[in-house]
């Protein structure tokens, strides 16, 4: 029998597990350490939750769940896969309304996507997302840039940059050059300077009918390129209309600096548009500049979308990491281990009648916290029984022969340093714990 | 709009995810210490995996994901939702021929089963399993009993039982009574046998044509109790053919007892008949006697199970906790905090004057690993920024007011004894820190 995983699907073995509990273990103390508190929902939501919500595109990237039972139609589907974390943490906002706000939550679960499977894209994957519910002021938006720029230092990444913008800004620049009805389709296309150009982008905009007069606005207005000086360079160009917008980013900046924020770390990019749809304020995307991954986060705030359950309008603001692409680079870039195992100590078996001390060895360490193993094969040469333990990546091995059995001792072997030493079996455990 | 969870689904707000976290965190080291290494497989398997490996009753609970795509047949299913933790495990040793035997792996996700849904049965759940795949000894089956002993001593429980048992010993007494070909049916009868008592599975196995004589006979074998001292007494009355079986169950329970496993917390039951059909060896099913939920934990050897893909015949062995119930019990004993925060310090805002003072001392409270908070409402009075805190469960408020921020000062506040005193930044994040 043929045995494959389902298409864009894939199994974690413990090297590539102990990576990832290891990334997610540190995102998440990073979290906690914010004040974001712990979410789970759940993998199945009701399909009508999550229909009309993540437009024609998304719609059709939905894995539907075939409704069971007798009374069930031919094909009837009542339930899908979570397809983001957003949604969700909308219904649970939505379903209660006695949640002290502001609603601080992380949510650190898989969604699932029905993408045509290709080299690093997946149909399963996790998202890490933190999300601030029910506050406007700027402070939330500084701390989601604060959040990522403290789990990726503490995951120890030093070369990375948060780029900024505001999606009043967008408004005020398509609105500024005269298309401010077809703001979305100029957007995408602004979004793709980074990887076609500004030829690029004129060609695409001329053909979709787009203005020379437009364009020569619009290369204008981005002619005061990136960073914090743009910012005010805007501010003259636009003049009223994007002034609300620059001021709240302005405070963006400074709450983000006074927390401790590496001024360095953070930039104005008026070109950045992503997420367009339901985005309302300041909007967010994090590049690794190590290992040629891009984006490795993005964010912003969206104050219609957690009402769209309610009807109440609640401003949110949040940001998620990819840990999927976080991974990737991190392995590439030697900086997680891959362990198989976390195993410090092998208790060798020396023979049937020394078995029972062994157990008794393995059993002592294991109630003093280390991670240990008994040797589980038949008891066969030491040899091989050490070079076992080398494979698991052991510092460790204690054997005991019949004469360590006889004086209630055990042979302790360190090895790295391959010296060894007969102790008592408690001093053996201590020695372990360092 | 009015917006419900799928039926059987659940939200874990923070209060309850930090007390999921715990007893997750806490299983997952002790799975650690015994050597068991972490695995995840997805969440979908192609439908072809699942099919045909849960029983009838089985199949009918799995969802069934309908296939995308314009070549779909109305209704066409290709992909299902994961059952259990150990189909997936045999899929995952089937594809990974290289693997290192022993392979011991842990694994804590979530199954689904489209059950009716009822108090305390839900259609979404998560489930613990460890197993030892590739070793014959019953020391790994002795690790079984000992990593569940381990884990429920470490998440705090005094008082329970492991009831061990043995599959061929069931076989040897159904045979003895001449209903081997029954098997499955008696062993269901006499598994009610806490239930329902003697009276009970006496009526229900004359009802499916059991012969008094037959009856007559087993009551004659169980006669002999629970209890270790029942298993010699069981070896006499059963003769030969029992007696590999029994030897075993010695040996499990010698290297059990060498371990450091309490001799008191595990018993021989012969009337434990759990999960019949795939299990080849010991079984273990683990009650809480505190509680009320019953059983906990439970599993056995199944050395047919792993090589149904891969056609190979591997040993294997392995027991899963039951999350759920463990909370359940551990929740109603006040074994756990249900804290919906974590944060230990609150930040106040005196004024928008000196916000970004404030923003200062979350900042280096945060880069100190405190979890902190800064008040994000609009400022206000104090008294409500510190009934805030208190709420949120902080140990401590930190407030800059004017003379503080012209002084570089703080005021660290200790909401427990109420007193406080004026400190630096870094005198106060130390104090905090403890």
């Amino acid at each position: 029998m043929a045995v494959h995983l389902a298409k864009g699907t894939r199994d974690f073995l413990p090297a590539q597990m102990n990576n990832r509990l290891k990334v997610i273990d540190t995102v998440r103390k990073v979290f906690l350490r914010f004040g974001f508190e712990p979410l789970e929902t759940p993998t199945i939501e009701r399909i009508e939750t999550l229909t009309g919500k993540y437009g024609d595109e998304g719609e059709h990237l939905i894995f539907r769940i075939l409704k069971r039972g007798a009374g069930a139609a031919l094909g009837e589907v009542d339930m899908g896969l979570r397809y983001d974390l957003t949604v969700p943490l909308a219904r649970v906002v939505a379903m209660n309304q006695g949640l002290p706000m502001p609603f601080k939550r992380y949510q650190i679960q898989p969604v699932w996507r029905a993408e045509r499977p290709q080299k690093g894209r997946f149909r399963e994957f996790y998202q890490c997302d933190v999300d601030t519910v029910g506050c406007e002021s700027m402070v939330a938006d500084a701390e989601c840039v604060a959040v990522v720029d403290a789990a990726l230092s503490e995951l120890g990444f030093t070369d990375f940059t948060v780029r900024v913008n505001h999606r009043k800004i967008l408004r005020a620049i398509t609105e500024a050059i005269g298309e401010g009805e077809r703001e979305t389709m100029v957007l995408v296309a602004v979004d793709k300077l980074d990887k076609i150009g500004r030829d690029g982008v004129t060609k695409e905009l001329l053909g979709k009918g787009v203005s020379q007069e437009s364009l020569d606005q619009l290369w204008d207005i981005l002619s005061v390129g990136s960073g914090w000086d743009a910012l005010g360079a805007l501010g003259e160009k636009l003049g009223e209309s994007g002034q609300a917008a620059i001021a709240e980013l302005g405070e963006l900046r400074e709450n983000a600096e006074a927390m401790g924020v590496n001024p360095a770390r953070v930039t104005f990019d008026p070109t950045l548009a992503r997420g367009l749809s339901y985005y309302t304020g300041p909007v967010f995307e994090t590049v690794i500049h190590e290992g040629g991954v891009g984006s490795v986060s993005g964010g912003g705030r969206y104050d219609g979308l957690v009402g769209m359950f309610s009807g109440r309008n609640v401003p949110a603001v949040g940001v998620s990491l990819g840990l999927e692409r976080i991974i990737v680079v991190m392995e590439e870039m030697g900086m997680l281990t891959s362990q198989a195992s976390n195993t410090e100590v092998l208790v060798t078996v020396f023979s049937a009648e020394t078995r029972s001390a062994s157990l008794e060895a393995v059993g002592a360490l294991r109630a003093a916290g280390v991670p240990a193993q008994v040797y589980l094969q038949k008891p066969g040469k030491l040899g091989k029984q050490f070079k076992h333990a080398t494979k698991l990546g052991c510092t460790w091995a204690v054997t005991i022969g019949p004469d360590e059995a006889a004086a209630g001792m055990v042979q302790l072997k360190n090895l790295e340093d391959r010296t060894q030493e007969t102790l008592t079996l408690a001093e053996a455990v201590a020695k372990v714990q360092g």
